[in-house]
């Protein structure tokens, strides 16, 4: 198997000189919940407790071999420590030895991405699958999702199925959705099974491995920049958190929220029929969207941030904010996922030679995910408003 | 011009022997705004205004010649003036003589709905125009309704914009939504133009001229049952109107208000590809919307009940209750003309042999629709909250 390396920039894999000096107070699990703990110590401890999930993630995913179950949820919790860690790494960067931790935190965001695409697009078809049963009036139980269907002929799996609909077999799917149904299923399963590989080309390159092996170095002593061990936990890691909040308010202030806090302002839909977008000129709705996925970005590292602060307690420090902020974070994820839903059914139409009733199917599908984007910007508006009560 | 005429079962034009008993106090304007005016006397002078309106815009009907604004605006106020009458004659129906009365009214529902035809094709095809324009990113005010476009080589009006659209000269329409406005145009046009003629030939028959007969028999007397005279009209009128404001009631109880109350509940949409309708299956958007429409048809009666109570007072009694009524009916105006316009962009995506790029246009225009649809929902749903507060 071929690696694909880096443009050969980086080097990771060997901590940088200095680290131990003052890394051997900060290795092991958190020790002290004392008023006088450093902001090393805790983030320390942070960073070794995702490290040390990050790396059995990785056992568990190699010892997973033909369960695809084991694999998938392997593959998640791997994803959901390398977040946390480049996260933490972001949020914390001046407590940490730069030089090392930049390099790291970039390789860690580069397999997040590589990782998190087989998974987006199983969840993207199951997104479609499931609007295309609910606009048909068809119960979502019906849509049997992953259900084995008998394919003669040599028909795939995705054919027989459109073809049982089509035959009133399949919950009431019309010919239109059932078409629609399993063009998109034969696009996303593709596109699926490309990243399935290209996941398990990265988690077997080298580029990976130096990954592991810096991550590994987390797990036993972090490089810490020396004056994270002087300053005091409660006042340094509180003023990292703030610079995110106010990074995350900033960007939130450029949104339209008055806009989307109108219920049915039709916004997301604006440019539902906008011309094709070409190479120059990328889609308006991914214009639209843009700053939305941005502020989504930022207030995952707001959270990553708090769940330091909340380890330095022991307790989540503000339980309601945790929540808020979850919430927050899941009206953006749900934003995403819908914009991306609507993007690959708008795709899926510019197919050639596809039937009219197939088409209009996807237009239907198109704008009722583009009106999901609306009701995730709503109700992120709403969370927010909540937030910023929260945080004076 | 032939005449259809009803089923011979009416014959309308005479009135009932008896109404000049009492008729000769009811006719006339409104004589007196005392606590001791009879229910009689309110209802004949609103009655009478609106049969002398009737009998005004009729005649601007018939002097408006090729001016067809005029026409429009005459045959807008013909209409205006037959929902008043039969409205008030609905609701106050114990008070008038009834065996006449019916006849006239069930005559006056016939002719409004005859006339109201070509205005709502024309309307539905502009809120659909406009839909598109707002769905491809383009002002509004791009559209250029109605402007004439020089089209060469025999070509409609409708093909020359949509080429003009095409070659991008038209307000940046792509493809898609160019030709799906051509379509909607030809189709519509088609309709508007038939429902102009039978709307003429309705105001030439026989059957019409009887029905403007005995609307200036109302302009003249008013056949009332004998009683009407005897009873109160503050305290008759009120009865009547509480009568239609509870059938409202009852009506708005059937309706999900608790889901439409949800923004973004995705309710109305829900059946957007469901199987196309049968003879013996009518749409299931129509199932879903038919109680809306009924509710609407409820609203309208309680206000033209309101307004004859308000002829008494010669004041509007409760000017917020009426404001409210009137949002409630503009509601569900729009939820009416937004079903009708996404049931009309489904239908022209039943024409034969359309392009894909058409089809999927017309569903993103039918989807959009529904949405707006549900929008009307969760408009009049707050409404109507505010209603119930201002009628314990």
């Amino acid at each position: 198997m071929t690696t694909k390396s880096p443009a050969g920039t980086r080097a990771p894999g060997s901590p940088p000189p200095g680290t131990s000096a003052s890394g051997s107070r900060a290795s092991g699990p958190p020790a002290r919940r004392a008023a006088d703990a450093t902001a090393g110590e805790v983030l320390a401890g942070y960073l070794h407790a995702q490290a040390t999930e990050f790396l059995r993630s990785l056992r568990s995913h190699g010892e997973s071999g033909a369960d695809a179950e084991d694999a998938t949820e392997a593959a998640r919790l791997l994803r959901r420590s390398a977040r946390r860690l480049s996260g933490a790494l972001h949020v914390y960067r001046p407590l940490t030895d730069t030089a090392w931790t930049d390099q790291l935190r970039s390789e860690l965001v580069w397999l997040s991405e590589t990782l998190a695409l087989e998974h987006a697009y199983a969840a993207r078809l199951a997104r479609l699958r499931g609007a295309l049963h609910r606009l048909s009036g068809a119960g979502v139980g019906e849509a049997e999702p992953g259900t084995a269907v008998v394919a003669p002929r040599g028909e795939s799996g995705a054919a027989a199925r459109a073809r049982a609909a089509e035959e009133g077999a399949g919950g009431g799917l019309t010919v239109g959705a059932a078409r629609a149904g399993a063009l998109l299923e034969r696009r996303l399963t593709l596109a699926r099974t490309r990243a399935h590989s290209a996941a398990l080309q990265a988690l077997g390159s080298s580029r990976f491995h130096a990954v592991a092996d810096n991550v590994a170095v987390l797990a036993s002593e972090v490089p810490l920049d020396p004056a994270a061990h002087d300053l005091l936990a409660r006042e340094a890691l509180s003023h990292f958190v703030d610079q995110a909040h106010r990074r995350l308010a900033d960007a939130v202030e450029g949104l339209p929220l008055s806009v989307a806090g109108h219920p049915y302002n039709a916004e997301a839909l604006a440019h539902g029929l906008a011309a094709t977008p070409t190479a120059d000129a990328p889609p308006a709705e991914g214009r639209q969207d843009a700053p939305w996925h941005q502020v989504r970005r930022l207030v995952r590292l707001r959270r990553y941030g708090q769940e330091v602060l909340d380890e330095q307690e022991q307790v989540e420090v503000e339980p309601t904010l945790s929540v808020r902020l979850l919430g927050a974070s899941q009206a953006l994820d749900r934003h995403r996922d819908a914009a991306e839903a609507a993007a690959a059914a708008a795709a899926a139409a510019r197919t050639p030679r596809i039937a009219p009733a197939t088409a209009y199917a996807l237009g239907v599908l198109h704008a009722d995910q583009r009106h999901d984007v609306e009701a995730a910007r709503f109700a992120f508006g709403r969370l927010w408003q909540r937030l910023a009560v929260t945080t004076p």
